[in-house]
């Protein structure tokens, strides 16, 4: 039986590298999908052609020097790229998004971790999205050194995991400051050891905010 | 004999495809440098290692989707790096820097010829400059089919090259209204049949500009 919504509905995962967003909001695809909803699953960086060869430069291993700047505006040229061929059209077409990482992880690690200006920040991602933020933002929060340790576990490192610990710290920090000024929109899940019960607490919070907009 | 200046020099070689640009700045760079001054010589994009990435991205000849404010951020990604690496040690260091193409072809193809807002590519540009302006503009003119023609008896065509003749006619436009504006700081050289004639008239440009801040 198909399920609509009176409109798209833009929902983005968040938290620290190891957190688990891409394990839970797959997981969530795979379910609403089978319960009738027009959902996509997407990621950023990388999720177009465009946004591959953004992400090579972004994450690679090798050391070409890239300042906060550059590396502000190489997101957000992945982002805009994004937007325009996947997100807009989506939302257009009434379905579910379900995306890992958005523009809270630019404010988290470019202005919160690298300390950059977050009027410049915000102003560019502006410019960038063309004003599209999420409607739901589930935010996985995880101690940094936990989430550091599962994503070692993965994979080798990229130049995020790079960084150091305080940075990390930091990027935790920054997501927690900026939840708490905006509880409406951002749910904050405690990643727990069992991880049916982490996915039982961000389902609870999709299914909640997809109630409100669904079609009876 | 070195010669000193009182401040570093910044002067932009601007103009459609195929008026000169590099021709000229690159032989002015080596007559100043004969005459004792520290010149450098550069061009955007690409002149960074991450430039050089962003630059097979925006000139590739593959038919990778890009819409105009991904566009837009990747040349001010490549931007933000030349100025931190390139372009601001060395206007501390008093040096004269030559550069082929800054942020006024921004002006022209992202703003006055794809038509994106001018003050949302002011504002990323800012961002991404962090304010520093060329002191002197070398406008390079020439009509857009002349210009294209030599271009494309020197190398295949890059994605800019291809676009259509109207495009590349608002590029000209677009150069020539920025330019308009600001007289004091931007000149324009109608590009001659005698390259030698050409060269005479920028290089008088420039001299007078050095002029200014030679120390005596």
């Amino acid at each position: 039986m198909a399920e609509k919504l009176k409109k798209g509905l833009f929902i983005t995962f968040e938290g620290p590298e190891g957190s688990g967003k891409s394990t839970h909001s797959r997981r969530l695809s795979e379910e609403l999908k089978r319960e009738g909803y027009d959902v996509i699953h997407t990621a950023e960086p990388g999720s177009t052609p465009l946004g591959k060869k953004i992400r090579d430069i972004l994450l690679e291993k090798e050391d070409v020097r890239l300042g906060g700047l550059a590396e502000l505006l190489l997101f957000e040229a992945d982002r805009a790229q994004h937007v325009e061929e996947v997100i807009r059209p989506a939302l257009d077409g009434g379905e579910i998004i379900l995306c890992d990482r958005f523009n809270t992880a630019t404010f988290a690690y470019q202005g919160y971790a690298l300390g950059m200006d977050m009027d410049l920040v915000e102003t560019v991602d502006r410019a960038a999205t063309g004003g599209i933020r999420p409607d739901l933002v589930i935010l996985l929060d995880v101690e940094a050194g936990t989430g550091l340790a599962r994503a070692a576990a993965a994979h080798s490192k990229d130049r995020m995991e790079k960084r150091s610990h305080e940075f990390h710290e930091k990027v935790r920090k920054g997501y927690l400051a900026i939840a708490g000024k905006d509880p409406e929109r951002f749910k904050v899940i405690k990643v727990r050891e069992e991880i049916d019960e982490t996915y039982r607490l961000v389902k609870e919070q999709v299914k909640g905010a997809i109630e409100k907009y669904r079609v009876r």
